[in-house]
């Protein structure tokens, strides 16, 4: 399974550009799943004061409740990307798109929307292209750059340098 | 991984049990964890018409929101018990309490809490168990019964019979 990471700072267009993968690479046949963080102040999303929560207090390690299609599980422990990524491999899955987690070491696409969000080169690893709204000439990385008008010429980029091979 | 189920029509007492069970198993000592159908009419637990409902639609096989320790999960078919189990075995859990899904195939505990409901053990499979609040006497059943302020010995019958040994 192949792990791509969509990562930058809120508003940047991470969503667009992942949807936008995960509809590329369907369409050239790849089975493709996502992975989001849900990261607006950490609100719960749905479980917690139901009976699924009565069986966590009461100990449970995973507690879980499936319905219409939808499976929500809580760790006890809260969760970490290997195991997020370990239940992804039960699934025989081509492609993992991951949309935030950015200190995770995946390969990874960077969106930066103006020069303060710059920075975030410098500080993330295993790069592997970066969207960008602002000139990159003036700094010294040495990956792609694409610009915001430019995504699908970047999707087939990834799917034909890091997919395909 | 022992698998244990709580069946039984609504509201004759299916969370009340699978609780304290969950509780009892943990106090032995055994990682417990729990799964539980949402059967209340079929909305949607919160992903619906989020982004991750965007990669959804992109496409993806498999979408997922992981925040503040819970992780919600979207298969494109719906979920089967098998990839549901296949999920727990991943976290080395000595026994998972399932509630409800009565027509899977897993031992149960079959909660009785009218003569109406009676019928419910003739339809089910792998039956290990009774808490009834009607007489069984006249019904010609080979498992073991228990009244509903009984459950403490229950889980303790369980424990002893299909947990330790």
């Amino acid at each position: 399974m192949k792990i791509i990471q969509i990562v930058g700072f809120k508003n940047s267009g991470k969503t667009s550009l992942s949807t936008e993968l995960i509809r590329s690479l369907v369409s050239n046949g790849f089975r493709t799943a996502s992975l989001k963080h849900h990261g607006h102040g950490g609100e719960p999303l749905g479980l917690e004061n139901t009976d699924s929560y009565k069986q966590q207090q009461a100990g449970a390690i995973v507690a879980g409740v499936e319905g219409s299609g939808m499976f929500q599980l809580k760790h006890v422990n809260g969760w970490n990307m290997e195991q997020l990524i370990a239940i992804y491999r039960l699934f025989n899955i081509d492609v993992l798109v991951i949309e935030g987690f950015k200190y995770e070491n995946h390969p990874k696409i960077v969106l930066i929307n103006n020069k303060e969000e710059l920075s975030l080169l410098k500080q993330l690893t295993n790069i592997i292209a970066v969207v960008s709204a602002v000139s990159m000439e003036e700094s010294s990385i040495s990956f792609p750059v694409f610009s915001y008008d430019q995504i699908e010429k970047l999707c087939l980029f990834y799917i034909e340098h890091y997919v395909v091979n």
